[in-house]
C-alpha cells in the first residue's frame, strides 16, 4: 500500500519530482505544466512541444486514414505552440509505421503533416522513419518562438479574472473533427498584446480539465461559468443525439476541440480583438472547483472530468 | 510497376524531394543527411536530433527492462549530438507506455533517462506520456548548440583524407552493449578544433552502411580500409563464436556500436588529440565503394550492409 497518487497524473507527478530542480540557471524559464517548455540558449528563448499519437488512442488508421493522422500530429502540436501565443517554426517527426503497408501509410502521413506545417510556415526538417510489427506511431516536436511580450502560463489567473473560450466546444470525437484541429495561432497572437492573457490552455482534455488545470496551477483557485454563454458546437448536438447526456456536458467534458482557453484582468476583457471570435464564458472565483451559474442564479458544481490516459480504453 | 525506390530509403527520398526547399531563408543550415537538423531563428543556431525506439525492434523490454531502454533512447540521441561535435542541453520525451504495467515500466524508463542525461549535462524539459495497449515506445528529441567552430557534415570528405573510428567495432547487439551507448560527446569536442574533421558520422547501422553514407553524400566516393587497423570489439569475437561470421565482417556490419566515423586531411590526420583514442584505418579515394587491403596488399571489395528498417524483421 501507497499514498502516492496512480495513474497518469501520479507518474507524471513522480517524475516532476524526481527531476533536478530545473531553473534560469540551467537554462530552463516558464512553469513545468505549460503547453510548451521554454528554454534559453546561446542568447535565444525557444518555446518546445512534443505530442505522440497512437492508432487505436488518437485515432483509427483504417477508419481514418494516414494524412489524417499527418494532419492531426502536426496539428495538435501547433494548437500547444498556440496556448504560449508562439510562433511555430520547426518541426521534427518520428514515426514507426506498420511494416505491411509502410511506404503508403508514410506517404499519407508525410502529405498530411506537410499541408498542415505548410499552412503555418513550419518547416519539417528533421525525423526518424521506423518500420514495425506494431501500430502506427508518430511523434512530432515542435520548435517555436515565444511571444515577444512573453508566454502565457497555466499558473497566472486571478480572482475576478474573466475566463474566455474561442469557439464552439463539444462532441470533438464523434464526426471527426478531432482530426481537423484549427490551431489557434493567429487568434492568440492577437490577443496577447490587446488582452494580455493571465493564463492560457488549448482544450485537449476538454473544458473542465483544462480550465481545472489552469485553476489548480493559479494555487488553487475556482471558476463560475454562466451556463447560457458556453458556446455548444453543432457536434456537441450530435452527441446528445447519440447518447441523450446534455448538450451542455459534451460542451465541458469532450475533449480534444483545440480551442483556446484563457483569463484576463476585467479591464481587459472589455477590449475588442478585431477577427478573432471570443465567448466571455464566466469568472475567476476564490473557492475552489468549477460551477455553472444558471439562468435562475442557482450555482451547479461541474464534476471535473479528469482524463486519465492510463485508465481509458 | 514504378521505377522510384522502394523500401525504407525509397520514402526517405520520397519525403525529402516533396520537402519545399529548406534554405537559410526558412532558417534551415547544415545537410538534409546530417546527424542533426541545424536551425536558425531568433540570432541563435540550434542543432536538433530525434530517436524513437520501439520493442522489439530496438530493445525487447521483457529481457532489457525500462532502465536499459532510457538509457538507449538517451544515448542514441546523444550520439548524434556527438557527430555534430554539439553540446547537448535539453531534452524532450514522449512516451507510448504498454498499460497492463505503466507506471513501473515509466519509473524504470525516466530511471534510465535521467541518469543518461545528468552524465552528460542534458536537462529533460518536456514530453508526452500516453498509455495504450500496444508495445512500449519512446522518442526523444535533443536541442543542443552546434561547435563554435561549426558541425562537420556527412557530405565533406574529400580524396587523400585519412578514415578514422573513436572505438573497436562489432557484435554489439550479441551481449547488450547496444543498450549501453558510450555518446562521443568529449572526444568530438576535442577532435573538432584539432583535426577539423572533413566528414563525421555515428555508427549506428555499422562501418560499411554509415561511412557508405558518408561516401555518397560526398559525391560518390569510394575508401581503402586497412584489414589490420580496423578495431575488433571483443564482442565481434563472440559473435563469431556464434555464427562462424569472421570478426571482421562483424566489425564492418553490425550496428550500434555508437562510436564516431570521421575523415580528416592528411596533415590533420597526423596529429594527437590527448586523451582520446583514435584508430586510423584507411583514407579516402575517387574510386567509389568500399575496398579491404589485407596485409599483401590485395585488394577485396565490402558489400555494403545497407539496413533497411522496412525489410529488418
Amino acid at each position: 500500500m501507497s499514498d502516492r497518487p496512480t495513474g497518469e497524473f501520479g507518474l507524471i507527478e513522480w517524475i516532476r519530482a524526481r527531476r533536478p530542480r530545473l531553473g534560469p540557471d540551467r537554462g530552463v524559464l516558464g512553469d513545468v505544466g505549460d503547453d510548451c517548455a521554454t528554454v534559453r540558449f546561446d542568447g535565444s528563448t525557444a518555446i518546445v512541444t512534443t505530442d505522440m499519437l497512437m492508432d487505436g488512442r488518437h485515432f483509427v488508421l483504417e477508419r481514418d486514414g494516414p494524412e489524417a493522422v499527418g494532419n492531426k500530429a502536426m496539428g495538435v502540436n501547433l494548437s500547444d505552440v498556440a496556448a504560449m501565443c508562439g510562433l511555430p517554426r520547426f518541426a521534427f517527426v518520428a514515426v514507426a509505421l506498420p511494416r505491411r503497408d509502410a511506404e503508403a501509410i508514410g506517404r499519407g502521413l508525410d502529405e498530411g503533416l506537410r499541408r498542415m506545417a505548410d499552412r503555418f510556415g513550419v518547416a519539417i526538417v528533421g525525423g526518424d522513419t521506423n518500420a514495425w510489427d506494431g501500430p502506427l506511431v508518430v511523434s512530432v516536436t515542435l520548435l517555436g518562438e515565444p511571444h515577444p511580450l512573453g508566454s502565457p502560463s497555466r499558473a497566472g489567473a486571478k480572482v475576478g479574472d474573466a475566463v474566455f473560450v474561442t469557439g464552439p466546444l463539444g462532441g470533438g470525437l464523434l464526426r471527426g473533427r478531432h482530426l481537423r484541429p484549427e490551431p489557434r495561432i493567429r487568434e492568440a497572437r492577437a490577443i496577447r498584446p490587446i488582452m494580455n492573457p493571465t493564463a492560457m490552455i488549448d482544450l485537449s482534455d476538454g473544458l473542465s480539465s483544462d480550465l481545472g488545470h489552469v485553476l489548480d496551477e493559479s494555487g488553487g483557485l475556482g471558476a463560475a461559468l454562466d451556463e447560457a454563454a458556453i458556446p455548444i458546437h453543432p457536434d456537441a448536438l450530435a452527441a446528445t443525439a447519440a447518447d441523450g447526456s446534455p448538450p451542455l456536458l459534451h460542451a465541458l467534458n469532450d475533449g480534444e476541440d483545440f480551442e483556446l482557453c484563457f483569463t484576463a484582468s476585467p479591464e481587459a476583457a472589455a477590449r475588442v480583438v478585431a477577427g478573432v471570435t471570443l465567448h466571455r464564458v464566466g469568472e475567476i472565483v476564490a473557492e475552489p472547483g468549477i460551477r455553472l451559474r444558471g439562468d435562475d442564479g442557482r450555482m451547479t458544481p461541474v464534476e471535473r472530468r479528469g482524463f486519465d490516459h492510463f485508465r481509458a480504453s
